[in-house]
């Protein structure tokens, strides 16, 4: 790579995390091309030069974003083997794991906030396909394990267990600010995620407990 | 209360209404007094007249829709005794009915994202104290009948449960655009809030079950 093709993909690289830092803040009607070009030291006509748009910008720092769900996947198989340790302490790992992920990128709960938002619009532009969701595919196979071991109950639907998986551990981060005033209760004080976390476990592992049929008869 | 207090109580109304419709699809930065004022048929003086500022505005819309919740309350309590009934009965009722207002509130579900995209920085300025959380109430009052009654485990932890009573319902609102997609199943569809109810119910029940501990060892 010659050196002016460095310094161009340097300068895009600038850019992305500054629009990233200013679309999680302000969504993609707040953030001003503006704001985004002072914060990342290119100039407002590169940015359009690079990109298009500002919509254009958002859709590519909403798929990155959402890429990098995908990539941390690696953390998610620390069996060499997957799927041979114990079932139940997978699907603890996996509940952990989402819960580190969601602390450390706090754009992409926010990200996906405002995309929500804006009903989703921009997420039929990106090309979702490529983006494979790595909690689905892990639930999956775990659920398939689980049940071949007869660990958990046959009739458990993946749906609703993946639903749960996304609920909990995104939902305490999304809400934390208005949960910790409802609650009276600091929920980003130390030791906070970790205990919802293990409450998340348990009550996905009693409800998915092979003998755990418990609901209204 | 003679004709002009009565028009203008009216005319409060119109823009109170206006205002929380706007206020939930832009959020308080994006949306304008031009707009409300528009679809209200108040002028924008008069706007200003009554309620100050757009910040104010939002404010009072903000605890509107919260009181709401509050005043819903009574929908709970569809035993007259209070606490006489099934207590596993009880919290399937009280999943369903918070299904049911999530559902009937949209802007509810709006106004609680964008407050806490707002770090729920107008919530402390609303008179939380009047604005009681019928759902926290309900829950404790069932946790201690349940728990009374050798029905529910007696370490079930009032707060986690509370969160995952918040967080399944909720999340389906206001996350429904973007795991549709995710999922590739359309979660507006009929059926799809009743069946997701069910399973939340019968999840909270697995876990509260007096002998449910089946945790990790």
């Amino acid at each position: 790579m010659d050196r002016q093709a460095e310094r161009s993909g340097r300068t895009r690289q600038h850019i992305l995390e500054a629009a990233e830092q200013i679309f999680a803040e302000k969504g993609l009607d707040g953030a001003r091309v503006d704001e985004i070009a002072a914060l990342s030291g290119a100039n407002k006509r590169m940015i359009y030069a690079y990109f298009g748009s500002k919509e254009e910008l958002y859709r590519i720092v909403l798929e990155r974003i959402y890429r990098r769900l995908s990539e941390w996947e690696r953390f998610l198989t620390d069996s060499p083997e997957g799927g041979q340790q114990d079932v139940r302490a997978a699907l603890a790992s996996l509940v952990r794991a989402y819960f580190t992920f969601l602390r450390e990128n706090p754009s992409y709960v926010r990200m996906l906030m405002w995309e929500n938002l804006y009903e989703a619009r921009h997420f039929d532009a990106m090309e979702l396909g490529k983006v494979r969701d790595p909690l689905r595919r892990a639930l999956r196979a775990l659920l398939e394990q689980g049940k071949r071991e007869g660990r958990f109950r046959a009739d458990a639907d993946e749906q609703q267990v993946l639903m749960t998986l996304f609920a909990c551990p995104f939902n305490f981060f999304s809400n934390i600010h208005t949960m910790s005033r409802v609650m009276q209760t600091d929920l980003s004080a130390d030791g906070m995620i970790e205990a919802r976390a293990e409450a998340v476990i348990d009550m996905m592992l009693a409800y998915l407990a092979a003998d755990g049929k418990r609901a209204l008869q």
